[in-house]
């Protein structure tokens, strides 16, 4: 097999939380691009450090080493262009960033303390080291804390998705008839949630289940 | 004049502030269409009874009544094709879907508390007891306590703004090069607000204002 990807996993491997990575795996599956992943762990930095930094998505397409999601698109929709397209021509290029802010600093930070604990949990014993250090440094908050108002955190996530329901309410997916990498961001973000939270955060047969497993059969992962 | 837009006013009929009129505004500017304005305000329910409804936008194009703004944009869109398209072709025109649910579920939740009470002032005092009426009815909140509590609500409007900025600090419009009609939902709401608010709500010379002008100017509005 000439294309890796490195996708982080919990200590058991088969759970595979990262939304970053998950944008990837849909626009390989999206570019019709067969892959085989491997899995990685927050503390396994070695195992990546031929690519120059120490986060995952790490793409090895046979000799060409890319890391970061977006650059990855990026990459993907230049150098298989006879594929169908990532992004659409512009506007929808465009208009994509939008959809990229709102899930990275709106969606993001409305899962986040909801989930925060459920991941350490998932963790192999030397990420959960890693894990507690970055994300309590990082939200001068413990995980602790975090799981004692979970239940706090969840009507912020509620009305965080509301927009989205709309959307996936009048049209299949957020690009319309089929879905994009505009789906495949936002579905990253909620493919993380739904997989490490201890309790169910979609209504059951909801327009936003209904939507995810839509783009998971649209590439024959489901 | 052939073309006529019932556009929303306050006492003072040079203050239009009304977010739905400002996308047809820039709607028809986009088509490159020649139209007047007829200044409106929300008791003069009979001078618009002929649309068979009571809200503006309305407009008259020749003998064609059609309200609702998103229905006058589909209207432009297909009446006049050979001018340049509101939506762009897909994903574009569906991607602008959930720019429409975050404008008026996000952003607009998010202005309206902060403008409420300075709306009131600027309208006329049969306007003034309509206004009231409806918006108390609607909020169980009364103007004056939105006056008391106006200082919180900037908080929220400044975080819901945030992926706006990140936006178009990337790129001059949300369509990239250069604005269509997702950029006329979010300025409607962003006009809206600065018209109408007592105090400065964007930061002087940042992306956003500086995306305003360019809009404006875009359509010789400045």
């Amino acid at each position: 097999m000439s294309r890796l990807l490195y996708d982080l996993a919990g200590a058991d491997e088969a759970v595979r939380f990262s939304p970053y990575c998950w944008r990837t795996k849909l626009a390989l599956a999206h570019k019709n691009l067969a892959y085989e992943t491997i899995p990685w762990h927050f503390t396994d930095k070695d195992k990546i450090a031929f690519s120059g930094q120490g986060k995952v998505p790490v793409l090895v397409d046979a000799e060409k080493i890319v890391t970061d999601s977006q650059v990855i698109a990026e990459y993907l929709e230049t150098t298989y262009p006879n594929e169908a397209s990532l992004f659409g021509e512009p506007p929808a290029r465009q208009l994509t960033t939008f959809i990229k802010a709102w899930t990275e600093t709106v969606l993001h930070s409305a899962i986040a303390p909801v989930v925060l604990p459920d991941i350490y949990l998932l963790l192999t014993p030397a990420d959960q080291v890693y894990y507690r250090q970055t994300r309590e440094g990082f939200y001068k908050r413990s995980l602790e804390d975090f799981a004692t108002h979970r239940a706090e955190a969840l009507g912020p996530l509620n009305a965080a998705l509301k927009p989205l329901k709309i959307t996936l309410e009048k049209q299949p997916f957020i690009a319309g008839l089929a879905p994009n990498y505009a789906d495949h961001i936002v579905f990253g973000a909620l493919k993380w949630a739904t997989t490490v939270s201890s309790t169910p955060l979609l209504e059951p047969g909801g327009a936003l289940e209904r939507w995810m497993d839509a783009v998971l059969e649209t590439y024959g992962l489901a």
